[in-house]
């Protein structure tokens, strides 16, 4: 079997997603790469090498700049916060390397088409971590929708609502809290959840042709981290948009952490003419279905529970009525990122793919400014 | 239009259940026989004074023996304490009057063999008021099943659990509490509410063979409200039996006022061949329902909103999607009585069905005391 | 006891409604007026006088301009189209009496406001009909905010959706389809929907300061059915916005009649600080409710079955666990009616009040044509 | 880091499990032992040697006997047929080997007796792997009840109902279909699946003193695997018991294949005086939890989404909002085996404490030969 030489950038939450996602693909799908954790790298030695310890990795880096120029390192993947994603992933696309990057792609869309650029013009394989397309049930509900199964769309809903911030005493900036800062992140809700919202629409229901948003600070000012003092707020912690999709489908899209009771409850429904999906990642094993050619006296919500052999992904697991978690759609990733590399159809979403985010994100951002909308667009 | 003159005894909880059913029917459903409120009947003057003036009873008795003999009365609805049952019922067949009388049949099986025997003899339209039959949700299981899409039966399972007599507090026996009294209601929860489980699944799913059972009185004695004094609790509060159909299927049944949690969750759930349903009477308006010969990738669970007109009952009422409630399950037994008036069919269970229930209960009161399997039966 | 003479005019699906009120109310609830169904009015004297036998009315008109004028009437009840509301109501209010109106008040704010002034300057009781209000479970939503359970509100969010309009083959305009014709309606599901969850809106969160909008027509022409042509469909088929309310939460409301699997599915959630509520039209008997002050091992969204009978309304029913349907929230409205001529305070919302809805939906409508922020109010 | 050198007996579905589990313990969970995967056993030598490459085990052995005298192995994990357990797990002891077996403990109690005696003369760490007790949210469930928020017990109802055997072309007998063989399961659904629920509730809600059951087979015969011939079979389709506990509380209990539209539900309820609890598999991150305690007009059963990290083994997995799944359980099961060699206080159930279940399932199938009450016990 060939070898797939890991180099990893970044110990946190996402780091730990990818590296367990590493060591389990091989275990349960057939694949003719087994993933080598080579080399995990951040600038703290003492926790990078604890972080390596644990998971396996040969050898640590604490500078990227040179774990991407390291010979025997075949796919750079990117779990650092935003700002550093545009210059590790060209820096490693020019290196040769393969470069697998932590959603969302970029701090906007400038930075985002030069990285697509860099990779496209290296001729590297390269994917966007959007993990929630690998979730048994989502994959199924682009499976019905390929199949014709809704007929025309008519509308969109989707929402990604946490309740983690509503306390004014949470700092921001930092290790653990650099999500609240837009130095680090870009932006707040709108890059961190509505991206992955926005990724699984625009690959089920098609592009996005204009929005009209609005954002909120509900909580002004807050403890910085990294400076000790108290700061301005500057990422959005509220955002919901209106949309047009190209195929004539109307869309609402909300993302909040000031949403009590709702720790990562994102989900979306499509209303079709003939059918309607519903998917909500609190019970993520699960997908709802409404056909309207059903007999009409059975006729209702089905709730479909994905975990039979013959749904996306589940024949590798267990049996049937047992449910496989979260962890597993970064495990699906580094299957099919693989099979990508066996077959030469690249698993989705590319740098390209996911730069069709960002403009959206853009779209939505430039929105609630202006308070007008905004066309979708490069 | 023919009038129903209908003299009613009881002026509790059913009392206003079918008082408001008599005068509701009427102006949803097309009937041929208009029901009037002749006169209401209990030993209370004031009582049954004043609930006659709010439901436009024409006048009051306080002797059931004298309603029953009154010739401008076609049928004795009864809703006494059980204890009255048999009395009332015999001699209103006797005094040549359609006979409607609330559940449980009778006190035991030969009581009730006596009122149906007298029903029967005197010719006179009868009926037992087990009101879930005519929830539209329950209703639409009964013709799920009558059209075979569930195949061969495997199990059948359903509860009736309450927690309102949890309080060692709580009193037994005098009004509103007789259901706490052996005297007055013959047995606890397997008359009360075992009774209409009963019923349901001898309509959904024919004769009982055998059951074995259990029963338990938690509080052990509680303050009579007619004698004063504390005294043993002589009824049970807990009840569960295992059964076998006729048809072959297995059941469990089960009913207590002491499950915290549920104030009136009357649950069943039938297992077939190919489908199966779920019916629960904190949600009565829905059906849920499972075809395992849907396409096996949107296969799952229906819930199933019982509210369009071509639902049983629903096109009666309002639009889809737009409930009923418990009330209206009485409202389609007075529609259903006069229906079988009109056809010459009519509406069930009689009283010769409903003492079917009263065989299966005696066989489970029976069991619980021998602890040995009871053949069910006449 | 005291008489209020009802003369209503219409005998759609809301004079059934309303005229069910009126009967109901009295027998379940202590009211010192006595409804008495005077005459119901309609241009067919035929399908008038058959809805008058129906439900027991005394007479009919064929002409509201008589009714309006009868000394025997205290109550103008208004169950027409919208586009009859302004002039019926100016009317009744001109001739002394009470006005009871349908939602929505009118066809846009100046109507409103015309209606405003006559009932207020003829001092006549008034109410319009927004029966949700009336839903125990929506009732109770509002009393636990105005406890203060919720704190600082940041999200509000509503939908009402429907699928009864899909196919391309059912014509406008009309019996029975008037709500599909601009010149009857005003407005689609802005006026007929949208206007009950802005109606609860404003009662639950207060003033809403702003709005952007669109809307969509889906089949663009069908049949009209009073003109026998095809004709360009003009009412909104579907309507979403974002808004802000003065109290510095963000809200996104939509509706639709394409939304494939929901009936009525009138839904809204609020979140604040501490807790947060949701309500399901579909399950109206139920409120969830999240509150994060509880452990936090056992915190989660609770269902409450609201039937107990220390919830709004519900000791006027049946017993703890038996559901209420559509219809009693038109009963609770005959009865905070009366309760507030008996009081002085009248029923919620007044002319005055729903006049607020119309502004809003005003708003809402002249954003989606032009694409930006409007500010709502007069 | 001391080793723990694994020989696993098995390489089918529990192999797997097992397998994962010791290979993931350590990256999540601070342990004192790193479980190291040293041989995989099983008589045929190709298919075991595919399951070792796979897993990373060091070897492989064909017949347990050696694997079992094998110097260079602490612990013998016993993932075979049920009709291996006893021998395999009597010589394991005698050889000085920690001893992990899956359930049921054995045929029947008196082999269990043996195998019990043996751990226990031997000294050696042992546990039978009942791992729904640590899904997180049974766990919680555990925790609950030891706090007392429940109060006395009245109730206890659990079912395990699947449907993969409805069909009666499936054979019996052989690789993945052993469960259907009495030779090699003992039992049917007793053993299988009904062992889970009484494991659980002996450990929620202590000893059960006696039963009274029924079992069904519903087809009579099916194609033997083994023997090429339609033989009669003879394990238990479905079992249902009624028991009382020492406590004084009642219980349901049920099991079966012929469940259409159940793949593996497992739930379970526990009624107390002050609060009741349910639990259901197929949603397993999810606690329901019912306070009779709360404000009365907001009281009403909470959905808890266990997955803060304040949840039992929540705190080693991803961040609140995000579920792990049915591997997990496992995964814990090493973690807490690996901790009891830490502390000395052994993981649960040991042999001993799994044979309390045995005993139970003993009493079962007794009484539903005899068709009388049995009590439990040695």
């Amino acid at each position: 079997m060939k070898e797939l030489n890991v180099g990893l950038i970044g110990y946190g939450f996402m780091g730990r997603a990818h590296s367990n996602a590493y060591r389990q693909a091989g275990k349960f799908f057939d694949l003719s790469y087994e993933p080598v954790l080579k080399a995990a790298c951040a600038r703290s030695k003492d926790k990078i090498q604890a972080f390596a310890d644990n998971w396996g990795y040969e050898g640590v880096e604490t500078d990227w700049r040179k774990l991407v120029e390291r010979k025997d390192i075949d796919a750079i993947d990117i779990c650092t916060p935003n700002n550093y994603h545009h210059d590790i992933a060209i820096a490693a696309a020019q290196a040769g390397k393969m470069v697998l990057c932590e959603k969302p792609l970029s701090m906007n869309p400038a930075e985002g088409l030069e990285m697509v650029e860099a990779v496209e013009k290296a001729g590297v394989a390269n994917m966007v971590w959007y993990n929630y397309r690998r979730v048994p049930a989502v994959t199924l509900a682009k499976l019905l929708i390929d199949q014709g199964r809704l007929g025309r769309i008519f509308h969109y809903r989707a929402v990604f609502l946490q309740d983690w911030t509503i306390s004014a005493d949470l700092p921001q900036g930092g290790t653990g809290l650099w999500r609240l800062d837009a130095a680090a992140a870009g932006a707040g809700v709108t890059g961190d959840l509505l991206a992955h919202c926005i990724d699984t629409a625009l690959w089920l229901n098609g592009p996005i042709s204009s929005v009209t948003a609005m954002t909120e600070i509900f909580v002004k000012e807050r403890q910085h981290n990294l400076t000790g003092k108290v700061e301005p707020v500057t990422i959005d912690d509220a955002c919901a948009f209106l949309a047009r999709f190209n195929n004539g489908s109307l869309a609402t899209f909300e993302s909040t952490r000031y949403a009590r009771g709702h720790k990562a409850l994102y989900t979306f429904e499509i209303n079709g003419e003939h059918a309607s999906i519903q998917w909500d990642l609190h019970d993520l094993h699960r997908l709802n279905y409404f056909d309207h050619r059903d007999d009409s006296i059975v006729r209702g919500w089905r709730s479909v529970h994905v975990s039979d052999s013959d749904m996306p992904y589940m024949d590798k697991w267990w049996v049937p009525g047992l449910q496989i978690g979260y962890e597993h759609s970064f495990i699906h990733g580094v299957a099919d990122f693989i099979k990508g590399l066996e077959t030469g159809e690249p698993a989705q979403p590319t740098f390209r793919g996911a730069l069709e985010t960002q403009y959206v994100c853009d779209a939505v951002l430039k929105s609630a400014k202006s308070g007008t909308w905004q066309a979708v667009g490069a």
